[in-house]
């Protein structure tokens, strides 16, 4: 049996509506997971739920719920702001109940979802060492999309020393937005290339990489206690999710959540080009955190990364060819 | 002549006008009341303006003002909120006219609105003594009418001792909230079933009807006693609107305009579905006042009454047949 | 070079924009104007903005930028509200380079705009002593287009000595609004009515004018210290503007920007028609400033002006023949 308790959070599936009809989520003893390709195939959604994040969370053992996003939207948005949220299902689930107990206790709302039979495979997304990672507020992400796709359909995000550069052509006008970091910009002595290297090569590169970390996490050594155990929550799941050996320590500083500012850790420059409808869509995540991480590695699709309390949503965008 | 003067009310007939086109508005010294079938003659709308909503209020003669409610709307949007506002029209009129006048004293509105001569008897509701009355918060219904619209398009109202559940299937998901009352159900004895009853059993049915009603008061004597003022009033006026003898005292419980939580007066269970569209439409006037009562029997149309301080709006809906 | 900074106002384009499609903007070392003819050819726009207006502002030679509204709106919506914006182009321009600085300077947006070849003579409007000028706030005046333009599509503007009244016709009501001035109107004694007088006909006309305008200098002449010294400046630049020898002092008493209420000068009743339509067009601009000036003679297009610290935002609209 599943059972959770959350204080209204689980928004984290309302941010993806737009983007996936159905997805499979795959509950077991350290949470809930979701990936899905968007419906045209070019984007993936990874949605992590961690069980820090519920008030209450019991699962027996693993079961996958299949789900279409726009019922389960629907049915969220029928809690109110302060309702206890239960969600439910039984180990052969062909139904998900939500109960919403209102504070007041004279209100209970309970709604029975049919659950799907998704023909999804879990797309097994390798942990990436990125060339270069920025971090800003999640609003000013929020609005550099909205301005750029007013200009054009895409937009080009190169990342070097001395910023991240959002440039965008169009008809009317050509623009392109600056942002500066507040410190130096990070550097990062290498980067593992290649997934298909063997394990112990791969340690080796991991312990290369922990040098820059470190410097990382002294720097933010008094806020970053509470993120480096959650660092090392997550490198725990992803071993759980991707056994083929892909346990890298991800080397993202997203836990900056009260932060403003840019920041950037590099270790070579980044010129890539994405379809802005896209990013417009990731964007509408900015409700769920303050900052958001944009990940990036020549001829790699692009990570987006919202990291919140009760867990990430991470968006992948591959670039387009020939347009940088 | 009729001549009457609002600090900005007359907000009534904006509630309505999605339901109604045209209407009667019968006017006489105790009043004003509109009758009227929606345009799919499935519902149907009461409003009732008592004189003492009025700052002043003059009618000589009673005379009848056919309006397009589409164009009172329109007319009546242009008066700011702070205007005084006053309406006019001669005996044989077929001009209203409308004047705001600002508070500040250097603007003066005026407005002259054509009227109509519309065919449509006054169709002359029976008081109806129903099983069961729920008075809850005005905003509490329209919400509820809003979440289970989502869901699919009929909604199936039933109240047992244990509160008020409103239930609606579709697609994407079942749901059912249920509102248990603040405090216990209040029963009555017995209910007058039939309309044909001579005038004497009527008034036996009464004076029982009074032992239940009068708990009622007892209960709520600190806070009933304008209300129960009101309530002779109305009597009176519907005493003289309906002459064949339909002068039962209404039990609804709909003056307890501050008070949140839900209210629950029944004599027997009932289950009754209901278009959750015309639901929603009666739901708009959650801006009249902070409270709405719905009064239902098995196979006989719902009514959901707002009772505000310069009168009532009343909708009426028939149930939906074979569905619950 | 042209270049210039603000801070964050250039707004003035950004309201004519649902009226003209092009326009030439004429940059010299007085400030930018823009004339320009609606699409369909039935109103007038004239923006002027005055160098005071700009933080910094240089303008080596006159310049002609030939620019499309709709694509500047774009471009000036990306701008941040505490950006500084910086406008530059070369004295041979086919580009306009507009830069938006952040106040926390790690943000820099840059934009190029293409610039247009526009076939298009100035306009040459004649400076026109008119017979009333009706200043109100302007929000007052985008409310009562509102409202008139629901009940149709003309409205009747009659100045008098009692006020001036909004009047409109339509199939749901006919609705008039009065308002009246604070303080008795002013009147004028006399009117230039034609722009073909030779120019020391016109020089007497003006000085008795100037007696009229005196009494209304003196009246406000606390408030109105800053308003004479930018009517000065005006008045140069209309002087430059217009070499034909139209160069007579405005009577329009705008810079009342503070004040509420309405305000008439008038030397005699008017009544004109004019299409509500434009009127809200016009009334768009009541963001810029608070108070609008409406300037009529019979039979000749009306001035609706919007005077800000930055500049004017004057609108020109031909009456309605047949209808008053």
């Amino acid at each position: 049996m599943l059972r959770m308790v959350v204080d209204n959070g689980a928004r984290a599936p309302l941010a993806i509506k737009d983007l996936v009809t159905d997805g499979n989520f795959e509950c077991d003893e350290e949470g809930i997971r979701l990936q899905a390709m968007d419906n045209s195939h070019v984007a993936l959604v990874a949605v992590n739920l961690k069980t820090e994040g519920f008030t209450e969370y019991r699962c027996d053992r693993p079961i996958t719920l299949g789900v279409n996003i726009a019922s389960l939207t629907k049915v969220l948005k029928c809690a109110k702001d302060d309702d206890e949220v239960i969600l439910k299902a039984e180990d052969a689930a062909d139904l998900l109940h939500l109960t919403y107990n209102a504070k007041a206790a004279n209100r209970v709302a309970e709604y029975e979802m049919k659950l799907m039979d998704i023909d999804q495979d879990s797309l097994g997304i390798p942990e990436t060492e990125y060339d270069a990672t920025v971090s800003l507020s999640s609003s000013e992400f929020a609005r550099l999309c909205r301005d750029q796709s007013v200009l054009g359909e895409s937009v080009r995000i190169e990342v070097s020393k001395e910023g991240v550069r959002f440039t965008s052509e169009g008809d009317a006008a050509n623009g392109s937005v600056m942002l500066k970091p507040d410190s130096a910009v990070k550097s990062m002595k290498t980067k593992v290339k290649k997934e298909e290297e063997e394990d112990t090569q791969m340690d080796e590169d991991a312990s290369e990489d922990d040098g820059g970390a470190k410097d990382d996490d002294e720097e933010n050594e008094d806020e970053e206690d509470e993120g480096a155990s959650k660092k090392r929550k997550r490198s725990k799941a992803s071993a759980n999710k991707a056994p083929k050996g892909k346990s890298k320590k991800a080397k993202r500083d997203d836990d900056d959540d009260d932060e403003t500012g840019v920041k950037i850790v590099m270790s070579q420059q980044v010129s890539l080009t994405f379809s802005l409808k896209y990013l417009q869509n990731f964007a509408k995540s900015s409700t769920l955190c303050n900052r958001v991480a944009l990940s990036m590695s020549n001829e790699v699709p692009l990570l987006v990364a919202y990291n919140f309390g009760q867990g990430t949503v991470n968006y992948y965008l591959a670039p387009k060819i020939g347009d940088d």
